[in-house]
């Protein structure tokens, strides 16, 4: 399963930097390396130890001062030799180390090669080695601790043992299935039963923790909608503490979708501001308000503003009732044009800044933990793959409790046992094969 | 002049990435490392040597699984013991990283504060620890050149022998000073009048290049301009070849200004969409029209955008007469609509997409090369303190000039030649003080 080829990529982010690596793996990447490298010989250089020298390009080109760290296999992250060049940060050097490592016969790495070979190595199963895209993706405490588990292979293990239960199982029924004269039990009935419903809570819990492992990767995703002019580019300058947007009194200023990132209480939110929506005769402001219906429609929560000079029009309520599905938080603004009275939802002037949109801030943490909760680190789903397989192992979960309850014979309910601990194998890669395996990698970004 | 604290911070970019690395620097970083990671004890490691193991927060939490790689003094980038944690990529790991550094006694380092270490260790002198910015900000070939050569200490070598000459010349004169009465000549009045006309044509030289070298480090500022409704933002939509604008037949859709940047013919490009230039009652559009002439007045070239249906109006007309002064590309849009003749500047159809647009690219590419043309790497300035300590020079220079050739005493012109003197060596970092490398150093990114 060990590749021939050596692969090479720039293994940290692109943006200015003091430093940046470029990484290369496989049975010439000491060679390659040194031919570029005017320090020490990297072929007779011992494992893991660092060296310093000048980086050229095959045409003999300076590139810059770099330090090249040689890993020699099997003791490396790919099990194969690795070497590193950290070397200036900024993406024009790497970019010119990188190149160099080409133009001496290296392979540019697809996206997730470098974990790929470690799978196919046996350093990780397959659930681990997607952990690694989602620890990296990590942004906030809890998708680091879930994460983290996954890699370390916790959530794994609950898997296998889940899957070896059933294949225990399912080898005793099928037992029966040369006895069928016989009509003897070998899988008692209702430690089957136990096991199904056993296996079905847990697939069932892994299913529902998977809308918490989207919001846990990609941060809470916050629309602010409302009728025009009713302050929601102003909210968000002061949700995010700058002048984002360009603000005015008259009603649909807001055309484009503006987005901005800002972490409250340890969770991240991303914030969108949208156009106001109306009927408008404007064509660019229809455009406007549609995307506006786009972002919504993806939205984890609303925050439904508007104005509490006009207050809660009709046209405000037909909106909030078409968005009765969602989590919305509802916020009356321009309180420091209205004398302070019961109205409906939060109230505040967001043109007061920071400060004043706090209870706002508060309000979203409060539904944003509802609605997620805090996850068990080892039992939250975070990747949509496992979710499908998760989705077909409790199908054949539930096809075989409706075949074990008509007392149908272990032949037919023991092929949908089976099913169900193949897709959960599917997760951690015990079953799998080679375009599962192109398709979960070429997701990962280039270098890892 | 050594530091006596312990130093950290992430050395490379934020964002998602297979790899980060953060860097310890200081008497303890052996020791405070040590503490966090589960493997071999680092303090007993030999240095340039890599090891793997756990990374854990004070209070035992893991955190990553990591390679650190120990650097023992005095062969390291700063002079003083260095360690290397290379943890996963993505920004929250690293946080977690430097946050049990910090937590184990390390202090958070400030810009530029490693680079800073390797100045006061007499790893580097100050033109060249300035040039590992610009080798990290390097985004063209032309960049890299300039501020690899300055990094090795070309650029350094003319300087100091430039300044030596200076001060050379400098001394034989003050030795007349001595024996004003007796009217001798130890400082041969040509040579030193050759001398001054030498420096001052270096000098001078030097400044030249630094318009050259500001496009050098940060790309060339196109801002496209023009009436409403002339098709900026289909323009701008078409040198990126993205949907980044909002566009419509309505005037004024554009309001804020959206930024691209796009690399073509190895020169990055930094294009800006605005607002159409007119008169508006409307304040929004207002703002958006005050937002274009700033963009415009930091423009490096501006792309003047009008309509071929309505012509060259007088507006378009009043417009291009208040940009006299700046590097213009006239572009005549919706070439489309209208039959084909003779009109000024390139007719094109923004509307058809990229391909559509490479006249303009290549207009672009030769007002470029025209305005700031190739430069020779050693003698490119791209660093604005360095223009602040020339033009002090060349005044300098200028003022020895005048008292030579009123054939003033001496005492008055060696004061002026070793004012230029020591403008050059505050270049190179031969003179100095903790106030200007303070200031220079708190520019550079954390980490450096």
């Amino acid at each position: 399963m060990l590749a021939q080829d050596t692969i090479a990529a720039i293994a940290t982010a692109p943006g200015l930097a003091a430093l940046s690596i470029v990484r290369v793996s496989g049975p010439e990447a000491c060679p390659i390396a040194s031919t570029c490298f005017s320090g020490q010989s990297l072929e007779t250089a011992a494992s893991h130890t660092a060296h310093v020298g000048m980086w050229e390009s095959p045409e003999g080109s300076r590139i810059d001062q770099v330090v090249v760290t040689v890993f020699r296999k099997p003791r490396t992250a790919t099990g194969e030799d690795v070497v590193e060049i950290t070397c200036h940060g900024g993406d024009y050097v790497a970019a010119l180390v990188l190149q160099s490592l080409v133009d001496q016969g290296a392979r540019l790495a697809q996206p997730g090669e470098f974990t790929q070979r470690a799978f196919l190595a046996g350093k990780m199963d397959l659930a681990q080695a997607e952990a690694v895209a989602d620890l990296i993706h990590a942004s906030s405490e809890q998708a680091h601790r879930v994460s983290l588990a996954a890699y370390e292979g916790h959530y794994s293990e609950g898997l296998e043992a889940l899957r070896t239960a059933i294949l225990e199982l399912c080898a005793l029924a099928e037992l029966e299935i040369d006895f069928t004269d016989e009509d003897v039990e070998f899988a008692d009935r209702t430690t089957l039963r136990n096991l199904i419903e056993n296996a079905l809570g847990q697939v069932q819990e892994l299913l529902e923790s998977t809308r918490l492992g989207t919001v846990v990767r990609e941060g809470v995703r916050v629309v602010i909608a409302g009728r025009p002019n009713a302050g929601k580019s102003t909210l968000l300058n002061s949700l995010s503490g700058r002048d984002r947007a360009i603000v005015s009194e008259e009603p649909g200023t807001t055309r484009d979708v503006l987005e901005v990132d800002a972490e409250f209480g340890g969770l991240r939110f991303r914030f969108m501001d949208t156009a106001g929506l109306r009927k408008s005769t404007d064509s660019i402001e229809q455009e406007g308000v549609l995307r506006a219906y786009r972002m919504i429609n993806k939205a984890d929560i609303v925050v439904y503003v508007y104005d509490l000079v006009c207050g809660l029009l009709e046209e405000d309520q037909t909106a909030l009732n078409s968005l009765d599905n969602m989590p919305v938080v509802l916020v009356g603004n321009k309180a420091d044009l209205v004398p302070k009275r019961k109205r409906k939802g939060l109230q505040l002037a967001a043109i007061d800044g920071p400060k004043a949109v706090e209870p706002l801030v508060h309000a979203l943490l409060e539904q944003a933990t509802k609605s997620y909760g805090n996850a068990d680190a080892s039992r939250t789903v975070i990747n949509a793959r496992h979710k499908t397989h998760l989705k077909n192992a409790h199908q054949a979960l539930l096809d075989a409790r409706v075949a074990l309850n008509a007392n149908q014979p272990p032949d037919i309910f023991s092929l949908d046992l089976r099913a169900a601990a193949r897709e959960l194998g599917m997760i951690t890669g015990v079953i799998t094969n080679e375009t599962v395996l192109g398709t979960i990698f070429s997701r990962f970004c280039i270098g890892k």
